[in-house]
């Protein structure tokens, strides 16, 4: 089976090279659109639209079978739900509500095959809770300055330097990262 | 401050550099002598007895002041200690054992500090559940050909591929990597 990630993001890239498959980057180019309300709908919702964008073009020029994986994360907290910061003082707000609290990730995930002349859809996601230490006004600062938090939602990576606030989570940490990987390789049915 | 850390794992220098303090690495070079039983007891006694021993040697020939930063991991199932598998059968035993279950892993951390002509000692530990899908007999062997699981305790690496099988956690994510670096960071008083 060809394998195609609909995403740009690095860090889901190097997620799904731990599952061994090897698989083409397609990034998807849809505006998203949001019709749904709670967070687990948002996410799932817009995964599928990122994979459905890449499996209707990749269906009209090739003939073999295919799967596209689109995946889609959302921080929230008290169902609020937080994006990327758009400049310091954003990003200083949502780092500060995060702080000595714990915050929900979502990561929907959607895995569209096309096998048989069939279009086959799948979608699930899974949820973690991030609890953060109390964070220092100065440390907050810092991170912002490293610009780390511009291109991630909720303003923070758990992979990088942020991670010496954490204080637990609850659930998977890859879906933190921004690809559930664990659920991702049971619902591929890779384990031979 | 001066920082040691007493340790040669490579995945303990990651994290304590997240922290973005400067250390050098002095791994200590004790025979480990474990006369406590409750896992966590245990950890503590060990990272104690290697923080101690660096401690000692470098106040013998240095002034200044200093702080040395020990470690040990542990993983647990129902009570029982799982080591670093000897061999391939004994890593295929650990890690089956582990297969569709939770167990823990036990971090603990010893800081000795040298301040004003007195010996500072605090201790702490941390405990972090692992849940791991049901794992495929063909998967296990793969991974223990990779090699991965032999400098492990408990034969794996949540860093590594073997984080395609894991579920969830409960705690601290770095915990299970061998460091517990926000506690840690908590502990240190690095905030600022």
């Amino acid at each position: 089976m060809k394998y195609i990630l609909a995403s740009a993001s690095p860090r889901r890239k190097e997620l799904l090279e731990k599952t061994g498959i090897s698989f083409e980057i397609i990034p998807s180019s849809i505006e998203e659109k949001i019709t749904e309300e709670l967070p687990a709908d948002i996410v799932t919702e817009l995964a599928f639209q990122k994979a459905d964008d890449v499996f209707e073009h990749y269906r009209t020029s090739h003939k073999e079978e295919f799967t596209v994986i689109g995946a889609d994360t959302i921080v929230c907290y008290k169902d609020e739900i937080l994006g990327k910061p758009a400049d310091e003082q954003e990003a200083l707000d949502v780092l500060s509500m995060l702080s000595d609290r714990t915050h929900q990730v979502y990561t929907g995930v959607a895995l569209l095959t096309w096998e048989n002349g069939k279009k086959i859809i799948r979608t699930f996601y899974e949820k973690t809770d991030v609890t953060f230490y109390p964070i220092t006004r100065s440390d907050l600062l810092s991170y912002i300055a490293s610009k780390d938090p511009f291109d991630k939602a909720g303003g923070y990576g758990i992979q990088g330097d942020f991670s010496i606030h954490v204080k637990s989570i609850t659930g998977d940490y890859s879906n933190v990262v921004g690809l559930p990987i664990g659920r991702l390789y049971q619902e591929m049915e890779l384990a031979d």
